[in-house]
């Protein structure tokens, strides 16, 4: 038997006001923006350092109460709910900037730092982190659910940029895995483990990344193409050349009315991509021009270039705005699903094109946005709640979009993660992994007090 | 009790003469090209499919004998020697090319096939395979010990370019792990706690890895330079300076003396920098263009460039012959150490430097040649086994050469992996982190079973 009650006693008398049961800070750490339940933590923590979170994590050990990291709270897929209840740690005042070590292009961060403020405080070095998920979501956060983003086709994913994690493990030990070295050969790769175990395994204190000089030249541009697939080809055929693209998104004509409506913006209403290279000046040019002879291909309008710094910050802008944008243009269907398969680049347009075609069938508002240069793209699925027919036709749409991207050898979450959203989908791709995945949990957490009911956590 | 004995006599029903005892065939399999002890298998099975190797393994848990996997023998840290006796399953007779999905860049392979065969296979597809150890190893084994090589600064390691695995566990279950799609969030990372796990939680019987257009241009050069400590600062310099260099190798004077000889060629003697630039015609240009600028700052002499095929495979078999051509110019030295430190590469010219002031003073042979894009470099230590003396004054300087690294916030392995001769130094770079790798050991195989007395496996 658990004892909660306990457990928030005990925690009190360490962080006094830290400590939190009031119902309104318990329900903005129990609900997502998505359709996802809501489920309030019993309780509140917020931590300021390792070892209080250590210490925390000893009493919730000590009276079997789950523990339910927090960061910004901008994940999507009921990460930080509390089905079993529980004491939710909030590290978002863990935001120091611990070291950056810009001759060796890495820093060191404590969990709750946003990418925004770590991108803010090194613009003056010349240095920037890469990922962007959109959301300014936390260091911690993004180590925790895999996180990617629109940099990603060039820079790889937290997979690819976590260089070593700090954490606190179910035994109450704080564990410091990972070194500052760009490669190791040196035993299990528990830093690979952590990312993505979205607090199942522990409780992520601190981060290790890779920083990338601010390129020379950033060219980014907008470009509108007569249909999805002629988008998506494009995006193909980028890759295989070897460019190496920064950023290559396609925003699909539902979104662009959503955005001009919501941006102010007069974009041609067609499936559009919007590209970004880094480089030397010689390099973006050339890069951009291989590019525009791509596009061009395929029946692409004019490529609208953006060179100054607020244009393209005023590009990306309404590219991140979207989901909002969706959103407002649908009153009355505020419950989403933002799903986020990924599939191997020549079966994109073939999975995009046969997933239209199930929502125009079906009657379903389902706006696609996506990190095309990987395979990963979004279909936003809005749904009205209480109009029963409607959400068991987006769920059966919902779940046909997944079986066909993992028969296509693909994932059914490139980004977002498996939460308690995605739970049934997380043995459907994984078969008889799943049962190693719960083995190596019930090795970390026998008690299964780290965030229980998400990802291949009981 | 193991009954490797009564194992033997299952195995070979199955496998009739694929099954060895021969005296020769077993010591072959249990010993390296290093100062490692070499330690026969009882027995070994060469298996042909994922189906055999789960047999032996059942075969093998049933009668708790020791399973030591087996590629190309080609590992430097005892990886493949039997402690404690034991089946070997010699996987290079799995030498399929199972598929290659060119428009995706990626293929899945036999465990057995090696890098040089894959590579001779995608040439005539424009396709290749970056990892490049120097020694024609299998895939499988590249993953198990998480190989990377000359390619790693601009290609990552096999860290990063497996994209899924499929292998037998010890409970004789096969699992498919990973998909093909690039990015992935769903569960847990089994694929990259397989890649470098060394056969200590399982046998790899296939792995799906990702592929690269072969360069339009590949500019390859060679340049001496005063001191090694300038090679390093113009290493440092390019990866600061964000140039996508392919290749920056630190061949020292001692090595280039060993390959002239070795190779019969006329190198200038003195601390050199291999390099090798890949992309458009212009853009190799470019890098190549400010990788001089850099070395000529670093006081470097005049950059001898090499662009035509023959004369690029020439310049890079002899930068891989520098391991043999030491060894051949040292007779009565024939024992050695490869070593593979890696630290942060701020602290590369300060690491090195203060090595081979150790080795001076010490009085011994060590060759140094680096992967320097990576902060990764090897000292190759020649001892005379015979010499008691200076056998303790070799290990002397090798554990001071890991502590130095990792008081730099580097690893004790860049590449080589900890196998049976670096055990002692995995603890002391993880410290309780090795608990929680055993704890996972313990989970996927509570008889330790797999490749026991290896990495973090008892």
């Amino acid at each position: 038997m658990n004892n909660v009650n306990q457990a928030i006693l005990e925690i009190r008398q360490i962080l006094g006001e830290r400590l939190s049961t009031a119902q309104i800070v318990r329900e903005h750490h129990g609900k997502d923006q998505t359709w996802n339940p809501g489920q309030p933590p019993d309780a509140v923590a917020y931590a300021l350092s390792t070892e209080e979170v250590q210490t925390i994590v000893q009493i919730c050990a000590r009276h079997k109460a789950p523990i339910i990291p927090f960061g910004t709270g901008t994940s999507l897929e009921g990460h930080f709910t509390a089905p079993h209840g529980g004491i939710c740690i909030d590290v978002s005042g863990m935001n120091q900037i611990l070291e950056v070590n810009s001759e060796d292009l890495d820093c060191r961060v404590q969990a709750g730092v946003t990418r925004k403020q770590l991108n803010t405080y090194l613009r003056d070095k010349g240095l920037f982190f890469p990922i962007d998920p959109g959301a300014d979501a936390s260091l911690g956060g993004m180590t925790a659910t895999r996180a990617s983003g629109t940099n990603a086709v060039r820079y790889g994913t937290m997979r690819e940029n976590v260089m070593g994690v700090t954490a606190v493990l179910a035994n109450g030990e704080i564990v410091r895995m990972g070194t500052r070295a760009r490669k190791s050969s040196a035993g299990y790769d528990l830093t690979r483990l952590m990312v993505g175990s979205e607090g199942t395994l522990g409780v992520i204190t601190e981060v290790g990344i890779k920083l990338y000089g601010i390129p020379e030249s950033i060219r980014a541009g907008v470009c509108a193409f007569p249909t999805v697939e002629a988008c998506c080809n494009t995006a193909i055929q980028v890759i295989q050349m070897g460019i190496p693209i920064a950023r290559i998104e396609l925003v699909d004509a539902e979104h662009i009315i959503a955005i001009n409506a919501y941006s102010k913006l007069t974009m041609v209403v067609q499936p559009t991509l919007f590209v970004e290279f880094h480089g030397t000046d010689a390099a973006t040019h050339e890069q951009a021009n291989m590019f525009a002879d791509i596009a061009s291909e395929f029946g692409a309008g004019p490529i609208e270039w953006a060179t100054q710094e607020e244009d393209r910050a005023k590009l990306w802008q309404a590219r991140h705005d979207a989901f909002w944008a969706t959103k407002a243009i649908k009153p009355g269907k505020e419950e989403s699903i933002a799903t986020d398969v990924c599939v191997p680049i020549s079966r994109l347009a073939e999975c995009v094109v046969e997933t239209q075609k199930d929502l125009e069938q079906n009657n379903i508002y389902g706006p696609i946005i996506g990190h095309v240069g990987d395979g990963n793209f979004h279909v936003v699925l809005f749904c009205d709640r209480s109009d029963a027919a409607e959400v068991k036709r987006v769920k059966a749409v919902y779940e046909r979009l997944i079986k066909r991207a993992l028969a296509m050898g693909g994932t059914c979450t490139g980004e977002h993660g498996i939460g308690s959203g995605k739970r049934e989908y997380l043995a459907l791709e994984h078969g008889n992994g799943l049962d190693v995945m719960r083995s190596i949990k019930a090795a970390l957490d026998p008690l299964n007090i780290m965030n229980p009911g998400k990802n291949a956590a009981p």
